[in-house]
C-alpha cells in the first residue's frame, strides 16, 4: 500500500508528467484527430483531468464546484453511466475548448484534488485518486503514439523532439527459453495496485514449449517482406490477408521505400531502419504471419507471464496468441470504473509487456494490454514461441 | 476406422439426404442471397460437389473429364489456393448455371466418385473422400438455416415444410451440475473422424463452477426483453452494444410482435412463440448479455467438453465464452484442406453442441463450430455457468 | 384519340409483348438483382400489371377482388402516396411469389382489364388505361435492358436470343446539320399520348450551331481509348473524373479485351467489336469527355428536337447536354400518377431519340427519357454538335 | 479596365481583409475539418496565397523563390495540372504547417506580388493578378461560413464577433414583378472583370412569369414546417425526400428548438429567430419543398437575371431552377485556369445575387454561383416565382 505522502507526491508528479509530454507541440498540434483511435492531444489533456472531476471531485467532495458544465459532454470518452458524450469520430472537430482553456481546466482539477489530499483521510478517496493516477498514465502512453500518429501523416514528417529513444538493440544472442509441461500460476496477487482484468490468481495448464528471450528484428522482418510474406495468403488468417489487401499494406506503419531503401518516421524525425532494432508498429496479423513464415506461433499470454523473468521487456507491447477474455471469477468494479475493462472483453487481443511510451511504475508482469487485431499505431513488437 | 462399403454408403446417403432439404423448394428459392453470409442454396448443391471434384477428381483420377470449366470458378467459396472465385456477396447474383445444370453436375460427380470407390482402394481416397462426406454434412446445416433465412425474410413468409420440427422443451428440471476444480483432458483422440481444430488431445486446469442442465428458455428470455435488458448497457460488450443500437434489436431474429404477443417465423411458418422451449437465433452478444442480466456467465468451451456427459445436447449450437484459437501443438492440414479451419482462428467465437439441423453422426463432443459474436441466422442457443 | 377497340388491341399486344420478351428466360433468370438499379424480371412482370390494379381496377371498378393483398407490398416501385413497398435494393432477395404465380397474377389482371373495356364506356379510364400501356411499354425496355445486365455479368457470359440485332452501322457519311440562329418551338402539342414533362409547347431561343446526322461509332470511341483519354483529366468533369477513378472504368459497359483484341457481350453472346455501328453503353460523363476530346460538344435538348427530323434516329438513347427540367408551366398530373416524372427532375441529364430496345409506337420526337449521369445499361449513344 | 494603381491598391486591400476575417479566431479554429466542404481556415489563408505562387510568381518571375516546396501538396485544392495534394478530406488532419508560418507565407507572397507590380508593367500579369484577386474574394466568403460552421458545431456555440450582422429584415411590402414573355439578353459583356461562366452575352426566350420582390421570411418557413412540409412527399423530389429522411432534416442548419421556441446560432451567437428576417442555410431541396408547398416555383437563372434590377438584392444567395450549365459558345480559359470553373458544370444548381458574408465588389447581376442540391451551409435563400 502506498503511503498518503508519496501518493500525493505521485499524483503531482503524473500530472506534471502528462504535460511535460506535449511541451514540445505546436498548438496546432493538440488539435487533430486524423483518424478515429487517435485523440487529439487536448482531448487526452481533458479528459484524463475530467475522470478526477467526475469520479472524485463532484461525487465525493461536497460544495465542489465544477469548472465548466459543458465539459463532461466534451471530455467523456465512453462512460455511458455518466450521461452523453462528443463521439470519438468528431473529436477532431472541436477547435474550442481551447488549449489554454484546457489547461486552466487541469490547475483547477489538480489544485483541487492536491486540497482534498491534504484536509481528507479516506482511504476509499485514495484508492480512486490511485486509479485515477494509473488511468492518466495509461493516457500518457495514447497521448505519445497520438503524437507520434498526427506528425508521422503530416506531408512535413516534423520531428517531435530529439531525446526520446524509440529503438534500442537487444545486443544478447538469440536464446529459447524452454517452459517445463505442468502448471502455473496466473495473475495479480500482492497488494499493490492493478486493473481488475489481472486479478483471481488462479492455475493455468501449460504444454511443454519454448519462447524466446529476444524480440524479432527490424532485419527480420525486411527479410519476410523480400520473401514475399505480404503477398502469400497462407500465411495469413483469412481475416488479416483481407485487411492487407483493402489497405494495400506491405510494410509497418511509418515505414517508407525512398530510392531502394527503408527508412521510417521517428519521433526524432525521418530516419533510416535499422537492422537489429526491434521491429514494431505492426498488426497482430502481422505478427501472426511473420511467425507462420518462420516456421513458429505467437506465445500465449500465460507462456509469456511464466517465462517473462528470463527476458528483458518493456520496449514493445508484445501480440500474443490469447484473445482478450475474463479470467475466472472475474468481478468487475462497481459503478462507472466498472466500464474500464470488463466491456471490451471480445474481439481483441492480449499484449504483453510494456513499450518505450510506457511510463514508469505504469507496468508489470502480469499487465494485460489488448487491441483489435488490425492496431498498428502503439509500439507492438513480436516475440516468438514454438 | 469406417469400411469402404459403408464408406460408400454413407457417401451415397449424404449426396441423397443434401438433395432431401431441397426437395421442398420452388426453383426461385435456389438463387437468392439475402444478406452476404447467406448463400444461394444452388451454391451450396454445387459447391460440395465441387469440392468432391476439385480434391478428389482432377487430382487423383487420371483421365478424369471436368463437367465444366467455368464451375470451379463460381463454386469455389474461398480456397485461395486453388484459383479466383465469385466474390461470397455476388453468389446470388448468378442466375446460371441453372438449377438443372446443377443437379446434372451432382449426378455426374456422384457417380464418377461412386466409380472411383469400385474400383479403387486407396486409403488416402478414402480419408479424403470422408472429409468431402462431412464437409457436405456441414453444407447441410447452414443448406437448412439459409432456406430458413430466404423464406423468413420474405414478406409472404411461406412455410417451407410441416414435418420439421425445430423447438422440442427439455422437460427436466434445472439443476446444476458441478465441475470439481482441477485436471481435465480436452480434445478428440479416438480414431474416427474429426476435424484438425478438434486434435491434440491435452490437459487443461479448470476452477470450480457449476454449469446448468439445460437450456435458456423463450420464456427467460422474454422476461430479459420486459426487464429492458435491450436498453441497459451495463450488460452488453460496448461492441455489442453498438451493434444493438446500429441495428436496432429489440428480439431474436425472426420474432415478431403482432398486437402486444411474440411470433416467430419458423420453418413451418409463422407461429406463436412457445415459452418452454430453448431460446435460439441469438447472438453471442444476446447471449452474454442475458448470462450478465442472470448473473450468471457462458461456459467455457472446456468446461462444455468436460460437463456434457451430464446434459442431454444437440438441439441448440450453444454459445461459449471461450475465442476460437488453436489448440496446443495444432498443425493445419497439408494444402488446400488446410484453408479448412486454420485461417478462421481469429476474432470468432466457439459454439460446441449441435442442433436440430445438424446431420445425424456429424456433431460429437468434441466438435468445435465458430461464429462471429453477432451471427445469428443459426440454431444457436444458451446455455448457463456461474 | 385512339379507338376504343384499338387501344384493346394496343392493350393486349402490349400485355402479350411483355411476356415475349421473357420467353428465352430461364426460371433462375427472372428473379436476381446484380445492382440496386437492375430489377429482376419478375419484378417487372408484377410491377406493370400492379400498376393497372392499383390505378385502375382497385379505384375503379366496383367488386374488383384484389388478386394478393401482399402483392402491393412487393410490386410498388416509388408511389409514396401509395403505401409501403420493398425497397429497391432488395428485390433481389424475394424467391417468392414464384414466377408461375406472377403470371397467374397477369393473365388474372389482363382479363379483368379486358372484361372493363369490353362493358364500360367511360374516357376517363381509357386514359389511364392508355397510361397504363405506356408505362408498360417503358418497362418493356427496361426489362431488356435489365435482361442484359444480368446475362452479361454472370460469368459463363449465356447469349439471351440469336434473333435481338443490337448493332446496325448508320451507312450514309458524316454530315454537320446546321441550326439557324433563332426562335424555335419545343414541347408536345398533338391531341396523341405524350408525358406531363414533354407538355406545354413553348419557344426557345437557339444560337446557330451545327448537329451531326451520325452517332458515334465504336472505331472512334476506340481511337479515344487508344489517345488516353481515360487519362487525361481535363477532358472530364470533376464528378466524371471522381467516377472514372473510383471505379476503374477503361472502357464502355460489357466490353473486354482478350488477347488484344475488343469483345463485348452482346444478346447473342460474346462478340467482336464491329468498328462502324454506335458506340453504346457509356455514361453521360463518358459521352462529355469524347466530345471534349473531339473539340466538339454533345447537343442540348432543344437542338436536338430541332433538327431530329434531319437524321434517323431511334438506335440509342442519346445524351443531351441538358438537365432534366421542367418545361414552362409544367403541371405534374394529380394523384399518384403525377409522382411519375416531376419528382426526378434534378441532378439527371436528358436523352432523346430511343433505342434498338424502344417498343414501337414509344418513342416520338419530344419524348424525355432521363438518367443519372454515370448510368450505362440502357443503350446510350452519342450525337456530336459543335 | 481597372489601373495599375488601384489594381495594386486593390491587391493590397484584398490580402488585408482576408487575414481580418480570421482576426478573432483562436489559433485552435484555424486548424479544423468537421465535414469534408469546410476547410480550416488555415487552409484558405495558405491556398489564396499558393493560387498567386503558382499560376504568377513561379510561372513568370525570373528568379522566383518558391517560399516551400512542400506547401504546393498541402495547398493545391483540385487543381489536377499542377500535380498532386492532400485529399480534400484531409485537410483537417494536417497540423503543420502552423498558422504562425502560414502567415509568414502570405506575407512573404504579397510582397512578392507588391514588387512585381511596381517593377513590371504586363498587362497579361496584371489580368493573372486580378484573377487572384477575385479568387481570394471567393475564399473570404467561403472562410465566413466555414468559420461559422466550425463554431456553430461545437457543443460550446462560442460566438465569432459581436459586428457581423447576418439578418436584415427587408421593410417593403412584398410584390410580384412582372416579366413579359420575350427575347432577353443574358450573361456578361463589359470590360470589367468576370469569370468564363458568365462570358457570351445571348439571347434566351421567356415565358411571362412574375417574380416576388421580396426573399421568404423566418415566418414564411416555420409556417412550412409547422404546416409538416418536411413531412409531405409530394412537395419533394425523390432524391430530396431520400435527403430528408436519411439526414433525418426537420429545420434549416444551425436552427435548435428549445423549450419550444425557435433558436439559431449567429455569429454573434446563440440567438432567437426573428420571424422577419429572409430564411436562410437551407439546401436547394428545401428551396424547391417550401416553393411547392406555397403553390410557386424558384425563378430560373435567366428570369432572375432579367428581374434582378427591380428588387434589392445582395443578402443571400438565391437558389434557382437552373442547372449549372455552359452558355451557348462557352469556352474555358486555357491552362490550369480553365479547371476553375467548366469541370463542374454537371448536377449543381445555380445561385445568383450574393450574401452577407460576400466582399463588397465581388459579386454582380451576371454572376454565376454554384452548389450541389443538398448544401446547407452558404447563406442560401428563397426567391420565390410563378
Amino acid at each position: 500500500m502506498i503511503t498518503p505522502d508519496s501518493l500525493l507526491r505521485f499524483f503531482l508528479e503524473t500530472r506534471k508528467h502528462t504535460e511535460a509530454i506535449c511541451q514540445p507541440l505546436e498548438i496546432e498540434d493538440y488539435v487533430v484527430q486524423p483518424v478515429a483511435e487517435v485523440s487529439p492531444p487536448k482531448w487526452h489533456l481533458g479528459h484524463s483531468t475530467w475522470f478526477f472531476e467526475e469520479f472524485i471531485l463532484k461525487p465525493h467532495i461536497t460544495g465542489y464546484k465544477v469548472f465548466d458544465n459543458d465539459f463532461s459532454f466534451v471530455f467523456n470518452s465512453y462512460y455511458e453511466s455518466v450521461g452523453e458524450h462528443v463521439m470519438r469520430s468528431d473529436r477532431g472537430n472541436l477547435s474550442r475548448p481551447s488549449v489554454e482553456k484546457v489547461y486552466e481546466y487541469r490547475t483547477y482539477v489538480t489544485k483541487a484534488i492536491n486540497d482534498v489530499m491534504e484536509e481528507k483521510q479516506d482511504n476509499h478517496l485514495y484508492d480512486l485518486i490511485e486509479m485515477g493516477i494509473h488511468h492518466e498514465k495509461q493516457h500518457q502512453e495514447l497521448l505519445l503514439t497520438d503524437i507520434k500518429y498526427i506528425l508521422g501523416n503530416n506531408p512535413l514528417l516534423p520531428p517531435y523532439s530529439k531525446n526520446l529513444k524509440e529503438h534500442q538493440e537487444e545486443t544478447h544472442d538469440q536464446e529459447w527459453i524452454p517452459i517445463a509441461e505442468g502448471i502455473y500460476g496466473i495473475g495479480h496477487d500482492s497488494g499493490n495496485f492493478s486493473y481488475d482484468n489481472e486479478l483471481g490468481r488462479h492455475k493455468v495448464y501449460l504444454n511443454a514449449c519454448e519462447i524466446s528471450n529476444k524480440l524479432v528484428t527490424n532485419q527480420e522482418f525486411i527479410e519476410f517482406i523480400d520473401g514475399k510474406g505480404y503477398q502469400n495468403f497462407e500465411l495469413w488468417h483469412a481475416e488479416g490477408w483481407d485487411w492487407v489487401n483493402k489497405n494495400d499494406i506491405k510494410a509497418p506503419l511509418y515505414w517508407h521505400k525512398i530510392k531502394g531503401e527503408w527508412f521510417h518516421y521517428t519521433l526524432n524525425g525521418l530516419q533510416k531502419i535499422t537492422p537489429n532494432t526491434p521491429i514494431t508498429h505492426i498488426s497482430y496479423f502481422e505478427a501472426f504471419a511473420l511467425a507462420q513464415w518462420k516456421g513458429c506461433r505467437l506465445p500465449t499470454e500465460f507462456e509469456w507471464e511464466t517465462a517473462q523473468q528470463y527476458f528483458t521487456w518493456g520496449q514493445r507491447w508484445e501480440w500474443t496468441e490469447s484473445a482478450y477474455l475474463p479470467y475466472p471469477n472475474y468481478k468487475k468494479t462497481a459503478g462507472a470504473l466498472g466500464e474500464y475493462n470488463g466491456k471490451f472483453m471480445v474481439n481483441q487481443k492480449v499484449l504483453r509487456g510494456g513499450s518505450v511510451a510506457t511510463p514508469i511504475k505504469h507496468t508489470r508482469p502480469t499487465y494485460r494490454n489488448f487491441f483489435p487485431t488490425h492496431t498498428r499505431w502503439q509500439y507492438n513488437g513480436i516475440r516468438l514461441a514454438r
